[in-house]
């Protein structure tokens, strides 16, 4: 085992309570990276001597991005959908069910295609973490075949076989089929199970058949999350809290009850609540209220929900110039979000921040600190870096 | 000169009415460059022979986006107070005047350097024209040098020595230097003259002193343009038609009067309406309504207005996201307006479009069509194109 030694970051953030701030920045810091780990970090000048080293020349250096949230494995593309609502036209595409017919459709080898290009593009703008759902299959063999794909692109794989009830399958059958078949199916292909939980929609699922799916999941040893709250009020806040999901997802539409259970519950692991504001961009609705969860005391996690319907993103940087400039977010809460409290949201402690012995999975910034990731809105900036191989494994499958 | 052919471009955007729709769209699209220019456009199976040539694969092809606005030498950086607005804080650093210090103290090597490197990083996200403004310096050396540094970048330079009124400086004074010694020594260098209309602002200029500054750079042979109607209603838009400027710019606080007037004049080269999104969304401001202008009859265009301190931003691509997102136009409506009312903004019609004779400035992106510039938002889909050096210069200076 080799020790590698980067110097000239010009800030370090690290969640290092040892460090300055709620974000444990320094100044003018190095880092040591060894077996693939954070060995070391400090103040350049006191650095340890090391077998190979680089300088970063002033650049910002912030723990990888861990995107929480994504549906990344699917065929097709929806844009003529994204463009009539757009024009304000109405459109009677299909919407979900046209990503789930193409992707049936598809070969294996495709949708890992498809699916490793998005994941290759996120890491180029440093996402070093991705959960990844299915949820485009809706039937055992293609919802199987999502989670091997995923599979070979993250251990955070989520089944997601209760995204939507098929056109033209009856609801308490799907429901039998998503419980049991399904679960059992899948279940050793995945690590988490979801649900969209939303009352309010014919196709999605109301409060007694979330609780039956997140029921049945973490009997088969899944740990739970819930897509809730994205379209109106509902149930979907206060499900993840009394069946301790790691995370609630959109949470748009939220009582002050939902609130008070989210922080209440905060200190002791309770959900973390995931705001996905490329979705209310991309469809043109109403943002979060971020700051209403910041001042409960809720921890709040930014994701990209990557999919070709809502919200056709891979773009953490994205995500926290939108969740600073219009979603009242300061830049420090954002990157906060987008890191440690998605590693929270995936109750993973060995990545999202760069205390010593954490992941050496890194977001390198062409700037000099994490500020510009929203002073800077649209521009690529974070930049490749290179490691040498002896230092060990970097970054996520 | 050698005749280069570019086959299997899945979508091309020509703005030529021999073909489809608005934008003049070319599906399974070749085209042939000579001399730095576009010698023919057509379907790949009908395109003629040609010396070289090289294969998109269904990459789509855009003209390369002409940021009509931007504010690119300066030197410093005002993140402190970005970050103070988005925790909001009271900042007092200082805005504008923090940037002109800065600039006044910095070495033209290093303004050209820094200039040099945002351009490129422009470039890189599909921009091949670039306006660039002086108004960082407010007194004649530093105008002279800001100008200098702009030539040699783009032939579209705009005089902005009424930006503000430097701190300290009797306003009737600073407008006998900007109306006389200062336009003398900078006509030579820029296209194009520039006001900050905002009658409510202390530093800025009301109606009269606005006029007054245009007025005389006209009389000394260049182009005018406008900064107004930013901040509240004002006199911006109504000046810029009556003394027939090419572009007003912000365009937040209109009348139904300034409307009626841009509209009217739009059919004869009157102003186009530049809107500026990046401000508003890195002031978390209103957005300018874009749908009224459109829907009016107006040309309206789309800028960056990049700068250090209300809008850091070089992404036209985000600009194209945010005005389909967030400001009701639609995809074509925000392609039109990041080149074709660009180029009209800046009186240009070699560029903006991809007719025959036009320059060969091309934006090619990661993917089937323009409508993923929006679909897509905060992706780098930009790819760079390789030509041989045979075909001729092609990409403004």
């Amino acid at each position: 085992m080799t020790a590698h030694l980067v110097t000239g970051i010009g800030e370090l953030v690290t969640f290092d309570p040892r460090y300055e701030g709620p974000l444990g920045l320094v100044e003018d810091a190095a880092l040591v990276i060894a077996d693939g780990r954070i060995a070391w970090t400090g103040r350049s000048a006191t650095a340890p001597a090391a077998d190979t080293r680089q300088d970063l020349h002033g650049a910002a250096v912030l723990p990888g991005f861990v995107d929480s949230h994504t549906h990344l494995v699917f065929a097709g593309d929806r844009s003529a959908e994204f463009e009539a609502r757009a024009a304000g036209r109405r459109y009677t595409g299909g919407g979900i069910a046209t990503t789930v017919a193409a992707t049936r459709a598809a070969s294996t080898e495709q949708l890992t295609a498809d699916a490793r290009a998005l994941a290759a593009e996120a890491r180029r703008q440093g996402t070093t973490t991705l959960e990844i759902k299915s949820g485009y299959g809706l039937d055992i063999p293609t919802e199987e075949r999502l989670l091997r794909v995923a599979g070979t692109l993250t251990t955070e794989t989520t089944y997601l076989g209760a995204h939507v009830v098929p056109a033209g399958v009856d609801r308490t059958d799907y429901l039998a089929l998503v419980t049991g078949p399904m679960l059992a199916a899948c279940a050793p292909l995945a690590r988490w199970a979801d649900v969209f939980c939303e009352p309010g929609s014919p196709v999605a699922f109301d409060e007694d058949e979330s609780r039956a799916v997140l029921t049945a999941a973490a009997a088969a040893g899944l740990g739970l999350r819930v897509h809730g709250n994205q379209l109106g009020p509902g149930p979907g806040a206060r499900l993840a809290v009394e069946l301790g999901a790691a995370s609630v997802d959109h949470c748009t539409h939220l009582s002050d009850a939902d609130v008070t259970a989210l922080a209440d519950t905060a200190p002791h692991g309770g959900p973390v609540a995931t705001l996905l504001p490329g979705v209310e961009l991309s469809t043109r609705s109403p943002f979060p209220d971020a700051r209403r969860l910041l001042d409960a005391g809720v921890e709040v996690a930014l994701a990209t929900d990557c999919n070709p319907g809502t919200c056709y993103s891979t773009s953490m940087p994205l995500m926290i110039a939108l969740a600073v400039t219009l979603m009242g977010m300061t830049t420090g809460e954002a990157v906060r979000a987008a890191t440690l409290a998605g590693a929270r949201a995936l109750r993973r402690d060995d990545i999202g921040h760069l205390r010593v012995g954490a992941r050496a999975d890194l977001c390198v910034l062409d700037a000099p600190s994490h500020t510009h990731l929203a002073y800077r809105p649209g521009v690529p900036l974070v930049r490749t870096l290179d490691l040498p191989a002896t230092v060990g494994r970097a970054g996520d499958r």
